[in-house]
């Protein structure tokens, strides 16, 4: 039987070029695979026939809006996965589940090697290699791209020559990546680090700077799922979109950043997640009531190395369950609502309310109704700092 | 000889009575002890001269504005310290100085002991005494709110009866502490967690929805320390003021929140920082050009661990000293320039510029000039993902 | 209805006297709860009679000992927790136990009162009372030794006034708390931390310098429980009891340390703990063999984490719950035999075997069959390095 | 003028071979390059003249035993380094040294290159390529055992070929590296996980179950540095030596483990660690003594991320460099004696005593004295636990 090798395929130039070349160079047939994560664009019908069109043997198109959102974008909402304290990982939670369809793809057409179109000082190479090896030890891996030193110049040349239906005219000046989860914008010159963004750059976020009134929104969660925006009963994926739309509406989201990738060097990055960071801070906010201080503590160091390792490309690695296994169990108390003004590029938590409160009123106040023993505090007071006063008073004595 | 307490002093009703209260109570002689951090209202003079009116035999006021600011505001900004991802420490980081001064005033004129007016709920009476126990173990410390039950309508009797220079009628509807690094609000109606907060609370920061032109800012720093800004030479002190007027004249530095209190409950405590918040931001935008990856990981862990301890009272503590330590070392290469944004509530940096950057262009850039070798990439990727393949494989095995 | 207090009740002099005085302080009927956690000594019955006779109007004696070993120190062993990198927790896993029992009686017999025979400077007040605290929070709390000063020469004397069934003659030297999971020894001679250990001090371990046979043992794990020894199918509790003697025959699991109390002091403690430490070193090797890299890198901080919070009382804290989590992922594949050598106080593993194992022999050889690809080597190795060589050629620079 | 290289020369076959092959190969001349890092062996000038007769331009020959002890070891023991619990570094800490040397030589004699003999599959490489990359990042380095797939019997069919002055007969069945510090050892028969070592593998220790008398050992630190043993005045090479041999004659030290190497795999080794394994365990009980609590806990997540970073060839790395001072903060008061029993394979210690000592008997005993004010722990007991309490609360509550 001919080999097979599967393609992560996006439709676009590069990819629509590698679907000969590879068959060329291999002898292999070519699966396609496009995933739909929520990047808009084309829609599937039209990509799946185009790779038909430039020679696929098969062409799988999904639609895996919610699985994106349930089991990739949920969890880094529970981890408040905010890697460097800012990027909430929009292209390292996709490749993931880009890998699992290619996987499954593979299984399905029986193919015996995988590729993609990365490059060689990206991270997402790491996130599809590292992703299918733990998914498919067995499966082979080629990088066009990475490996033989693909140009854009030449997937041009070769599609002219081959008269392939893509049009090679349309070339934008920014390197992007989207998906639901947030956008990603990379361009000539952001990498000089004292250049400013312009307004050109985005797409999924107006101006926060535009004169508009602002928005409130009621976001409710239940077991640290958002299940409901102003008491409309939402999935997870619509809670997404709508605050994409809203918080993206206010210009929530817009990050300018100089990152560290894993391959060892550092990067100029802007990204775009409105609902992303709406989302991430109204959970923080309904952590901060709903979690024991001991618990929360840890958990920001758990959500650290979470994001760390995500970024890293080791979703599918036995630290990374774990570390699930410990986020699963903080979040059976992280319910209850939380308000939130969207406004200026601003996401502002005002006001939280929950069953499973940690705060007390009673506690807390001190006006009429407190219960608060004070007389406990000297105790405390003295055996919290007597470790500090025995080593003062040796540090005196000597 | 008599006995003497020293008393920190801060002109208002609660200590001014606290002064004959202390005297009566123990027959010590009083020693008020003021210190001025950046809280603005009277001048020490009128400060100093209340307390003697009020019955203390001395009354010791000190302009610690820069110490503050070089020796306690400046390690919370190398720290990024944020408590919870969020507060400044602007209470926390008072304390330890204030304590200072106490100890050294009772050492000065022979005190015994230390009174403070903490309540026995908040974290600022352990601060005191933590940190006198680790500056001076064999102070003693009284504090009359809490170990007396000393109350509000105790003290306006006390005041009226003698007939002290107190003005009793100002009542605040908020608890208020500030200083040059923020200002910490807490309110009878902001105890109800839902309620959102009202303009009327802030102080040091105008309305961030008002409309008004953005103010770009240039920010130098040295080794970790902010020494320009827009080019013209600052202090720390001068830093943190100008930024305060700057970023609060653009609404930057509002903070609601729900936090965790040492002594064990959850409260709401509404914030202002915004020289704080805009310094913090610029000196982690330099710090993600200038630090190695693998420092800035563990580095965030310091600084979450050094926010945790201040927070807690152990300003003074050996731990506390080992983590300055790995601070310091860290900061030798974080010179440079940051560019930033205060507009509508936001600090954005859009711009850094650094002799120590380790940002490469040339290793970064798709253009020409690229001198990454991508041949690299191919044994990194398999290597760093053979720990989960390995895993992969065994668990496919069983 | 008459009141009525829970009491933890040892059988021992400080508590059966404790019986009569409870009841007369405070008008309240006594509930003696004694609990079997395999600490030897009288049958539980006399233990039961004993309190009847001394007062109690229910006595309620429970053989836990199988519930020790599985809920409590099976996960202990899951963790490796070693309390400062040596004491395995050995009172401080019981003590959640007790507090389980006797918050049960106190609801089986409407108790509104716990009573426990803890001092005010130890680890033990904390873990009862923050115990009960956390699964009972009405439960009041009454601790006599601590709060009302009792001494051992009042108990006695309060004994034969009343003629109560105890022998006020023995006295141990040693302040003493066992159970199967190990032994503690504190005593006078001991406080000073320069005097080594007698041999008079152990029971559980004979001295290891004493001549004998190596006893070779082979301990398997299933998913990291121990559930067969020399390929005998045991129980956990027959595993622990079955290695305590094997074990303590050889002197293995002796501790002598210095460690810090959660109340703020050190304190010089002897352990022994030859099971525990038999089995914590066999799982360790077999977890070393079967965890991958990350993971097991990261289960180090969560093993000395929740060896913290279990000593400081926190057993039954949201925290330590998550952090069960995460550990009870991790070892799903800790499955496997353990070789170890028992002798001289050694326990010694030389040879381990797993289904589950993650070692390779076809990768780590260096003999025929090597399927390592040893090209890969050299572009991880640069990229691995590259942050501190870019680092070292910015120091260069400057 | 001609290019050169400066090779890592051992003076055994391997590295005496690479001498002609590497100018063969490359045209440029070679320095070799031998270090004494207390491996014993051949003396340092026989060496010398083994590498010029087999064509080195130029020998050049260190004993660096002082430094490896003062600069590496030292560190190593004052991060308690243990890699995975148990590995004392011993190779980890010699590679950095022996880059250092070969830097230098570079430098010194104008050198373009770095050659070295690890293979691709160990740790080695790592060390040497990443440190000479962190100290000389425009370096070359060549690896022939890596990259030209160099092997033992190409290495003797050469030697002979060009009669070299190398006894190719002696062929040890295990792969051997030691120093000071400790010794390795791979090797055929233990690549079987389940095969237990023989007494042959052993150099630096006896056999721990032969019958002698104990050895009592005094060892003295100032400032975390051993500066006496049993009252006479040592080296910090001195006390390791001295250790070796004592530990060493107890059978002290012997390491059997499956660890985690960088490269992704699991490996056996077999370490011998007699005086660092003492070392490191009284500078842990002293630590226990004078470090405060807090600083402790903090202290161990520190030594393992030193652990691991020196493990993982990043000894030159700015985080290094940050712990580093950390680790140097906290040793200001790791000053006193330890006394230490050496018996049986097994390095116990039974006394301590310090001027900086935290221990204070008045506040441990349970005897006349004591001046612990338990009242001070209802109420610390209290706050303590009150998170969990309303924790519970809320959880009966819902």
């Amino acid at each position: 039987m001919t080999d097979r090798v599967v393609l992560a395929y996006s439709g676009g130039l590069d990819t629509s070029v590698a679907i000969g070349w590879i068959a060329e160079e291999t002898g292999a047939e070519v699966v396609a695979v496009a995933v739909d994560v929520g990047q808009g664009g084309e829609d599937l019908e039209t990509v799946r026939k185009r790779a038909l069109a430039c020679g696929a043997v098969e062409a799988v198109v999904a639609d895996a809006r919610d699985e994106f959102a349930e089991q990739y974008c949920l969890p880094a909402l529970q981890a408040n996965a905010l890697y460097m304290d800012q990027y909430p990982l929009v292209s390292a939670i996709s490749r993931p589940l880009i890998v699992k369809h290619l996987v499954d793809a593979a299984k399905k057409f029986n193919a015996s090697t995988v590729a993609h179109g990365c490059t060689g000082k990206g991270n997402d190479q790491v996130r599809f290699e590292v992703g299918i090896g733990a998914l498919a030890p067995d499966l082979k891996v080629i990088a066009p791209v990475r490996d033989f030193a693909w140009t854009r110049e030449k997937a041009i040349a070769y599609a002219e020559e081959r008269n392939l239906p893509i049009d090679v005219t349309k070339k934008s000046p920014y390197s992007i990546d989207q998906n639901v989860w947030g956008r990603a914008v990379e361009t000539g010159f952001l990498e000089d680090i004292w250049n400013a963004p312009i307004e050109d750059v985005y797409s999924y976020t107006q101006d926060p700077s535009a004169q508009r009134d602002p928005d409130e929104v009621t976001i409710t969660f239940d077991k640290g799922v958002p299940v409901a925006i102003n008491g409309e009963t939402v999935t997870v994926l619509q809670a997404i979109q709508e605050l994409n739309r809203r918080a993206g509406a206010q210009g929530v989201g817009r990050l300018d950043m100089v990152e560290d990738r894993l391959v060892g060097i550092k990067s100029r990055e802007i990204y775009e997640a409105p609902g992303a960071v709406a989302l991430i801070t109204a959970h923080k906010a309904l952590e901060d009531v709903t979690l024991e201080r001991d618990l929360a503590r840890f958990k920001r160091t758990v959500g650290q190395r979470w994001g760390e390792l995500v970024y890293d490309g080791l979703w599918f690695s036995p630290l990374k369950n774990a570390l699930d296994s410990f986020i699963a169990d903080s979040q059976q108390h992280v319910s209850g609502e939380v308000r939130m003004v969207l406004h200026g590029g601003r996401a502002v938590v005002n006001g939280r309310r929950s069953e499973e409160s940690l705060y007390d009123f009673n506690l807390a106040t001190y006006d009429e109704g407190d219960t608060f023993d004070q007389s406990l505090a000297k105790g405390f007071v003295q055996l919290w700092g007597l470790p500090s006063k025995i080593a003062a008073k040796r540090d005196q004595r000597n």
